[in-house]
C-alpha cells in the first residue's frame, strides 16, 4: 500500500468532515414528515423546510463556485436564499427538496472525488485572478471548510425543534 | 518569499476556519450582558451561558487531547458537559467563563502556532497506538476540524435567541 502523503491526509480529513455532516443532515431531514418539516425550529423562527431548502441552494451554488459545472437548481434561490422564510407563499414540496438535495450533494461528491490537492488549492470562481495572486487562501478548499461549518451551524438549529 | 507548500496551505485554511469561528463566538458572547446570557435560546432550551460554558469545557478538553498540556478548567465539566442545563444550581459567573474561555483559546492558539503538519497528523490522545496504526485518520487534525464544526453548531443555536 502506497504511503499517504501529508497533503492527502489533510485533504482526506476535510472531505470526511464534509461527508459526516451531509450524512447527519440526511438522517435528520429524511426522518421528518412534511408536517414536521413545516414547523418552526422555535416560535417565530425559520421552519425546518426552509433550513433544508437553504442548505440545498447553498450547496447548489458550490458547483459553479468550485468549477464543477453550472447550477442545477437556481429556482431555489428566491424562496430559500434571497427571501426570508415565510415571505414566498408556495415553497417547493419536501419531496422536491429531497430530490434536489440528493442530486446536488451527489454531484458535489462526484466532483470532489476527481479533485487533486492542487485542484482544491485553485482559486474559487468568486475571486479574480488578480486578487487570488495576493490572497491565495481564497481557494476551493476554504469553500469546502466554510460550507461544512455552514452545514453544522444550521444542523445545530434544526435539532432545537421540539420533538 | 518562500513558496507555501500544499500541505501548509491546507493546514492554514483549517486553522483560519478555527480562528474565524472563535472570533465569531467572542463577538457574540462578549456582547451579551449577564442577564442576556441567563436567557434560554428558545423556550425550554439551553441558556446562552450554558452554551458558552459548554464550548469552554470542550475547548479545554482539546488541550490534553492534542498533547498541549493538562486541562486548565476541569471544574467546568460537571455544570456544562456531564450535566444538562438547569441541573446544576450555581453556575460559574459570566466573568469567570469569559476569563476561562480566553485563557483556554489562548493556550490552544499558542500550541497550534508551534505544530507542524506532521504534528497535526499524529494520533490524538483518545486513540491507542494500535488503533491509530489501522485508523490513521484519527489524528489531531480531525479534532481541529470536528471542534470547529462543533463551535459552528452551537453558534447557530446561539443566534436563534430573541434579540
Amino acid at each position: 500500500m502506497a504511503k499517504t502523503s501529508n497533503e492527502e491526509s489533510l485533504l482526506s480529513g476535510a472531505l470526511s468532515a464534509w461527508t459526516t455532516n451531509v450524512e447527519r443532515a440526511d438522517k435528520l431531514f429524511f426522518s421528518l414528515t412534511p408536517e414536521q418539516l413545516g414547523k418552526e425550529i422555535a416560535p417565530g423562527k425559520n421552519r425546518l423546510i426552509y433550513l433544508w431548502g437553504h442548505l440545498t441552494a447553498v450547496h447548489d451554488l458550490m458547483l459553479p463556485l468550485l468549477g464543477l459545472g453550472p447550477r442545477l437548481h437556481a429556482e431555489l434561490d428566491e424562496p430559500f436564499l434571497t427571501k426570508a422564510d415565510k415571505v414566498v407563499a408556495n415553497l417547493p414540496s419536501s419531496e422536491v427538496i429531497k430530490k434536489d438535495w440528493n442530486e446536488v450533494n451527489g454531484k458535489l461528491r462526484d466532483g470532489f472525488a476527481k479533485f487533486s490537492v492542487a485542484d482544491w488549492l485553485q482559486k474559487h470562481a468568486s475571486v479574480s485572478a488578480e486578487d487570488f495572486a495576493k490572497e491565495p487562501h481564497r481557494n476551493r478548499f476554504a469553500i469546502l471548510l466554510s460550507r461544512t461549518n455552514h452545514l453544522s451551524y444550521h444542523l445545530g438549529q434544526a435539532v432545537i425543534r421540539d420533538k
